[in-house]
C-alpha cells in the first residue's frame, strides 16, 4: 500500500492537547489584559474578496497572499476570487468601515485568530500562524499609540516576560533621514527595504544591499557611520529636516508616555526601525524579548489605510503580539501550572456490562460537579482498564461491581499510592472532591 | 470615487463585540462539559493538502471544497495543491495517525475552529462556519457512541436547550431496508442522497427523487409508505434482513444506554436518517431542538475512514455541534448575562495634557485591579468626553484635574445617577469596586 503522507501541509502545524491547552491559557491573559483597557473583541472570516487585499501591503508582501480558485466550472479558469487574511489589519478596515454606525469611535478593538502567508516555510515562521492584535480606529492621538503599547507591554509582563526593550521610531524620521541622505526619491522605497533586513542581516549585510541598488558611495558611508550609532546620537541630525523634526517630536513624546508606565521594561529610539508594511503612516514600534531574536511585537500608525475603503482620512493604530515566539518562550519557562491538566480526575472503570447505565450515571454526577470524569470504553480485564488510567495520568480510579452495586457503595484506589476505600454512592463526589482539594 | 465593497465575501460574517461575547461565552461552556467528559483538545490547520481530503466525503460533497491556488510562478498553471478543511473528522484521522504514539488510545479529543464549504449561501447556511466536535478514535464500544452523544445533549443542557430530539439511526438498518426493498445495487447510493433530503423536501419530495431514479413503482409505493411510518412499527420488516438486524441491535442497545442519562431530551430511532456523509459505517444519530427547523448537532461512527491514512482499520466515532444554530437559539433566549459586558466599567477623562501620565498611572492601577478601564483619547471638551463615555455604556467616569491633582483627590461621577463624589487617590480602587459589587 502506497504510503500516505499525514503530516500537515508545510509551514502549518498540528497542535498536541499539551499545546493547545498552553495556547489558550496564554490567550485568556492576553484577553484579560486587553479587555481591561477597553479593547473589544471582534472578528472577521479567513476568506476575503481578493480585491480587498491587492494593494495594501507592498508588492513583497502581496506576493505572499494565498489566493482561492474559482468554484465549479470556473475552477478551469485558474483564477482566483477569495484570499486567505495576510494580517488581521486591512480585513480590520474593511470592517469598520461596514460597521462604523454601530460602533463606538475611537473603537478600540483586538482580534486574535490565524493569518495565513506564502513565505518560505523555516524555523519560527509559519505559513499558517496566530496573530493577536490590539488596534484603535477613529484617533490621532498619541495617547492612543501609548495605550496600544501599553496594552502589549503589561500582556507580556502578566505572562512572566517583563524583560523586554521597545524600539520606536516614526516613518517620519525616516523620511527625513532619507532627505538628509539625499537619496533619489525613486531609490527611497529600495532604500527602506534595504533598511527593513537590519535585524536578519546585520549592518554589513545592509551595506550590501544599498551598494546594489549603486547609490553613491559617499551617501553609502553616511548610512552606515549612522547605522553604528545609537539613536540619540543623531537626534540633531535628524531634526534638521522638517519631517525629521516632526518624527522626532512624535517619538520623544511617546518615549515620555509610555517609559514611565513600564513596570520593568525599556524603552528606546531606534532610527532605523522600518516595519515592512506600506501602510504605516506615523510612529511605529517593535517589542524584544531580551536574549531572543525577532521581534514578539509589532505595530505602529496608519492613518492611510482606511481612507482606501472610506473615501476620507480615518486615523488608526495598532499592534501585533507574535503568538508563536510567545508560546516558545513561555514553554522554555516550563510552565508548571499546565502539568496534568489533560489527564481526567477521575476513571471508572466498567465492571460489568449489566451494569453500565449505573456507571455512566455515576460519571454524570461527578461531572456536574465539575471532576473530569472517563469511563472506561474498554469492557475487558480490570487489569488492562486500571493500567490505562494511569497512563492517562487519572487520579482515581472507581468501581462499580456487584458487590458494590449490593451495599450500595463504591470502590475508590488512589492510583498514586495505590490506597483503596469504599464510600457509600451518595457521598461519592463530596469525597472525591475532598480528596481533590487536600492534595 | 469608485465605491468600495467593505461587506464580507458572500457566505462568510463579521462578527461585532457583542457577538464575539456570546460565541465566546457558548465555547466555554462547550468545552468545560467537553474536559469534563475527559476529553482532550488538539487543533489541525486551515490548509489541508489536496489528496487529504478528496476521495473522503462523496462526490457531492467533494465539489464544495475551496481550493488553493499554487504559489508563485506556478500560480499561473492555475492548478491547486491545498485546501481549506471540509470538515475537522478527515483532519483528525490524519492527526491521529501522525501523533498516536503520543496519544491514548481510546483517544477522546474535541476539536472547535472553523470550516469551508463553497455551498450556495443562503439562510442560516455559510461558506465559513465553525464547527465544535467530539470524537473517539480507537474504540468499538457503543460506550463511545454514548460517550458522544451524551457529551453533545448535556452541552445544550448547560446552554439552557434542554428541549431536544436525539435521532438514532444505523448505517447497517439502511442496508437492511434498500436490500427489502430489492433496490438495485446501482442505485443504492443515489436511493440514499434521496433519502438525505427528507428532513428539507418532505415525504413527496423524496417521493418525486425516487421516481427520476426509475424505480419500479411498486417499490416506490412500498417506500412511500414505511416513510409515513414510525420507525418502531418497522422493527420487525427491518430484522428480516442480517444487516437490518445488526444494525438494529446496535440502535437498541445505543437507546438504552443514552435514554436513561437524558435529563429531558428524548431519543428516537430514526430508520431513514441517513447523515450523508461517505464515511459513516455505523450508527448515526441527528439532534434537533424542538420548533427548529434543521439538526443542530449530528454525528456517527466511522470504522473505516482511518484505514485510508493507517492502512488497517482502527474504529472510531464523534459528533459536531453546529455553532451557527445553536448561537441564534441563544441570542432568541434573549441572553441577560452579556448585557453590557462590552462597556468598560471605568472611564477616565483627560482634563489636562501636563497631566496624562498620571492619568496612565492611574488606569494602570484599575486595571491591575481587574476594573476595565479606558482612557479618554481625545483631550477635547470634558462635557463631549462625558457623553462618549455614556454612550461606551461606562458605569463611573472619573475626573482627574489641577484641582484634585493637589488635594491627591480623584473625582468620581457615577453616569446612571449623575452622582459626584471625591475620594483620595490611593483609595480609587477600593472605591470602585465596593461601587460595583454593591450594584
Amino acid at each position: 500500500m502506497k504510503k500516505i503522507n499525514t503530516q500537515p501541509p508545510s509551514g502549518t502545524r498540528d497542535f498536541l492537547p499539551a499545546d493547545v491547552k498552553v495556547r489558550e491559557r496564554v490567550f485568556g491573559v492576553i484577553k484579560e489584559v486587553f479587555e481591561s483597557f477597553g479593547f473589544l473583541p471582534m472578528d472577521t472570516p479567513a476568506l476575503e474578496r481578493i480585491e480587498t487585499l491587492m494593494g495594501k501591503y507592498g508588492e513583497e508582501a502581496q506576493k505572499l497572499i494565498f489566493k482561492i480558485l474559482k468554484r465549479g466550472d470556473k475552477a478551469a479558469s485558474g483564477e482566483a476570487d477569495l484570499a486567505l487574511r495576510y494580517d488581521l489589519t486591512v480585513p480590520l478596515a474593511r470592517f469598520f468601515i461596514q460597521y462604523q454606525n454601530q460602533l463606538p469611535r475611537p473603537f478600540r478593538r483586538y482580534q486574535i485568530g490565524p493569518v495565513w502567508r506564502a513565505d518560505r516555510p523555516g524555523k519560527g515562521r509559519f505559513r499558517e500562524f496566530y496573530q493577536c492584535d490590539v488596534d484603535i480606529i477613529g484617533s490621532p492621538s498619541l495617547l492612543a499609540d501609548t495605550e496600544v503599547i501599553l496594552a502589549i507591554t503589561k500582556s507580556l509582563s502578566r505572562l512572566g516576560l517583563s524583560d523586554y526593550v521597545v524600539r520606536l521610531n516614526s516613518r517620519k524620521v525616516l523620511r527625513g533621514l532619507l532627505e538628509i541622505y539625499g537619496i533619489p526619491s525613486e531609490l527611497r522605497q529600495a532604500t527602506l527595504t534595504a533598511l527593513d533586513k537590519l535585524d536578519k542581516i546585520g549592518v554589513e549585510g545592509v551595506i550590501q544591499e544599498l551598494k546594489k541598488l549603486k547609490l553613491p558611495e559617499a551617501i553609502i558611508n553616511e548610512v552606515k557611520a549612522d547605522l553604528l550609532k545609537r539613536g540619540t546620537e543623531l537626534k540633531s541630525r535628524i531634526s534638521k529636516s522638517l519631517s525629521g523634526k516632526e518624527g522626532l517630536k512624535e517619538v520623544d513624546e511617546l518615549v515620555s508616555l509610555v517609559a514611565p508606565l513600564l513596570s520593568k521594561g525599556e524603552v528606546e529610539f531606534s532610527p532605523f526601525l522600518v516595519r515592512g508594511l506600506d501602510y504605516y503612516t506615523g510612529p511605529i514600534f517593535e517589542i524584544y524579548l531580551k536574549g531572543v531574536t525577532g521581534a514578539i511585537a509589532s505595530g505602529g500608525r496608519y492613518d492611510n489605510l482606511l481612507e482606501i475603503f472610506a473615501g476620507k482620512q480615518i486615523p488608526a493604530c495598532g499592534g501585533s503580539l507574535g503568538i508563536d515566539r510567545l508560546l516558545s518562550q513561555i514553554k522554555q519557562l516550563g510552565d508548571q501550572t499546565m502539568e496534568n491538566t489533560i489527564a481526567p480526575q477521575v476513571f471508572l472503570t466498567v465492571w460489568d456490562g449489566a451494569l453500565r447505565i449505573e456507571i455512566l450515571r455515576i460519571a454524570n454526577e461527578l461531572r456536574n460537579e465539575g471532576i473530569s470524569t472517563e469511563v472506561s470504553l474498554s469492557e475487558g480485564k480490570i487489569s488492562d482498564q486500571v493500567r490505562y488510567a494511569s497512563k492517562r495520568g487519572a487520579r482515581y480510579c472507581l468501581f462499580y461491581g456487584p458487590d458494590e452495586q449490593m451495599r450500595k457503595e463504591i470502590t475508590i484506589k488512589n492510583l498514586s499510592t495505590g490506597e483503596q476505600k469504599s464510600v457509600k454512592r451518595e457521598q461519592l463526589a463530596q469525597t472525591i472532591k475532598s480528596f481533590i482539594q487536600r492534595r
